[in-house]
């Protein structure tokens, strides 16, 4: 960058918000950030850090010093406050830690209390209580005075004197109820809280069938401890919506776009591991019958159909089960309607495409029997991807395993050892001399 | 149902909110929709029947005649009354147009006259606006003789004379000034107002950088046309979500959990029809080299092992760049950049494992030659792998495809084929006697 340039692009950066230039820094290639990071404004540092994702975080305070750290942190929200310090060393983290003002320190030391992805570790602790007992009129004035209310503010908690969560007062209540009455007259308490210790993945789901825009979160005896607010939930969709994609294709949905390309080629490599285990069990399922494609090279033409296709049908079945268990629709209760309902459209599917390949097969390779074997297989294999499609991720949940990581990676791997199996199989029982 | 449990149930219902019985609807299905559907609150309905999903709000509408279903919508919000009425047929629908008292059908025809997943098309026009000279103190006493705020209110917005959108105050803003201030002076112009012509999907984005909660609509000459909050974006971000991880089984993300056999059968058509093709075309390429597989049936044993690893490799970069180009993170100015590093770790990807697939076959069927022609085979299609997973989604975003829909199935066709004529023509050229 020659030097007109530079102030040039320091000004244009200093004219975006925080949020646009944690884009532009993750769009760049990592040798660009440095440069681009020099020249943003020092006080706005602290919130760029906060929107940055985990890889690109991490390579920004690769080039941060102590000092500069601590000065960015400042006063930042504990749930901000955490996420930024995660991706510091434990010395590094020390260190700042040492420097840090005693109720900074407090504030962070609580917040990491919580552990990771559950509602505790997403809240802040900004919100604003009020006693049942006070008018409106004296609410209204202590907020004038007050001056300022939190970022995302759109209710304030009532608590007892025991700390006691309630019920809530929504800023626009405070707008429109009569003065004189009191807290306890227009107070809603028929919301729900959130407990601390709820995974940050049911707070999203509440966030998203109440349309809340905050919520209070309570201990286990119901005494208030802080609130989460949509922005943070709208995260929380936004990266388990990631996950979930990211995942099917065995990535971490961490990853950086623009990631080193040692780093990313290491990272690629335990699913590639995985399904070379898997490409090498069909290839052995294939030897089995390795006589019988000596003797009829047509089969080894035609082998890679069947397991093709059962690998769609499954994979279109357990899209659907994933999705449907991430909105809540599948439970115990329905799961064996679903199984009979999925195992019905496997049988028809496995109807219909033995008959289509049956037909396209024959009149290609004009052998009859070979056009009874395929769709024999092919009926078999989609009438079992459509069970795989369906049990594969029922059975994961219950081991605790996330389907949308490793559901594809299975189900593809029975519907190819099924597929080649059953196509191989027939074809030895029924074509060979 | 006997009818103890049928007062039992029905009392249940009463209780539940209406987001929980569309979940419930969604959950059962299609014969048991009926029964329940007939025990709720018909007070509750036209709110159950906004937050169904489109399959299961069609087999309720189904349900409903068209006195029930214009006493189920009226007064609700502009936005939901298109989405509910959008299920109906064109007879129904005039039907109840017809019905509907002539505010509301003003209101709805405005609504639908804004193409779909645009910002006019989830917009309400609920908004409150106020004027620049007054004082806050006039405000608030219009605020509350007015009782009441639409849902989601969090700020209300400033127009002149001419219904211009100049400027908005917060709520927040309205309980901490001076109340003797006027609304010029207090309210914020900095705030960017959306287009409604802007995409949906662009919506959200600029929601979640920002923090928002509402955010006004404006027409090309800056007017006022309604606002946009938070509920809807949340749903605007999950269906999205939904779309992308649905389609790339090639799945509608409207798909019905329990959607009956023989529709969802159908719906699964498309995908499956593609994949055969997909298939047969594999299968001609092979079909190519029937002499060669004759000959030496290792490799039919073998030759589903490189395309297996090149769709797994090509469909991580697949997912990394659509989530990039999702989030914004990839343009024109650094896809040159993405392409280079994608094309890197696919040479590094294809050494790495052309060399442990090459050992492993080896080690297998003791053929050293078979080794050489496998690491061939392998680099090969791994590099072509990167390169088609970065430029498959890439050149699909030009041609207005959505590569979440067809990148993964075009990717594993270039990878199928890609590995199966690099395997076999090699081993034609050097293996065969």
């Amino acid at each position: 960058l020659s030097s007109g340039m530079f102030v040039h692009v320091r000004r244009m950066l200093q004219q975006l918000p925080p949020e646009d230039i944690a884009l532009l820094l993750e769009s760049c290639p990592h040798a660009e950030r440095k440069n681009i990071w020099q020249l943003t404004d020092s006080e706005q540092q602290g919130e760029i850090l906060e929107e940055l994702n985990e890889d690109a975080r991490d390579s920004i305070l690769a080039l941060m010093d102590t000092e500069n750290l601590v000065a960015a942190t400042e006063g930042m929200d504990t749930d901000d406050l955490a996420y930024v310090l995660s991706g510091l060393n434990d010395s590094a983290y020390q260190e700042v830690l040492a420097q840090m003002d005693a109720q900074d320190r407090h504030r962070l030391e609580q917040a990491l209390g919580y552990p990771e992805d559950t509602a505790g570790s997403v809240m802040n602790t900004d919100t604003i209580t009020l006693r049942p007992d006070v008018t409106i009129d004296v609410v209204l004035r202590y907020l004038r005075l007050k001056g300022e209310l939190p970022e995302a503010t759109d209710a304030l908690y009532v608590v007892n004197k025991h700390d006691k969560l309630i019920g809530e007062v929504a800023l626009a209540t405070l707008l429109t109820v009569d003065t004189a009455s009191t807290v306890m007259d227009v107070m809603d308490n028929t919301r729900k809280s959130i407990p601390v210790a709820m995974a940050e993945i049911e707070v999203a789901k509440i966030f998203e069938r109440r349309d809340l825009i905050s919520a209070p979160v309570v201990d286990q005896n119901d005494r208030l401890l802080g609130r989460i607010t949509i922005d943070d939930v709208v995260d929380i969709i936004r990266e388990d919506a990631d996950h979930k994609m990211m995942g099917m294709a065995g990535m971490d949905d961490d990853e950086d776009t623009f990631a080193p390309i040692l780093k990313s080629t290491k990272r690629r490599t335990i699913w590639l591991t995985v399904n070379l285990g898997a490409a090498l069990l069909a290839s052995s399922v294939s030897n089995m019958f390795e006589a019988t494609l000596s003797e009829i090279a047509t089969l080894a033409v035609l082998m890679t159909i069947v397991p093709s296709m059962g690998g769609i049908a499954g994979n279109q079945t357990l899209a659907l089960v994933i999705r449907g268990m991430a909105v809540g629709h599948i439970g115990d209760s329905n799961a064996r309607t679903l199984i009979m309902k999925e195992a019905a459209i496997g049988l028809l599917n496995g109807l219909i495409w033995a008959l289509l390949v049956a037909v396209a097969v024959v009149i290609w390779k004009g052998d009859v029997n070979i056009g009874y074997v395929i769709a024999g297989a092919m009926f078999i294999n989609l009438s079992v991807a459509g069970l795989a499609g369906v049990c594969i991720p029922l059975i994961m949940n219950k081991l605790k395993i996330d389907p949308a990581l490793a559901g594809g990676m299975a189900l593809t791997t029975v519907t190819d050892v099924v597929g080649l199996f059953s196509f191989l199989g027939m074809a030895t029982i029924f074509l060979r001399a």
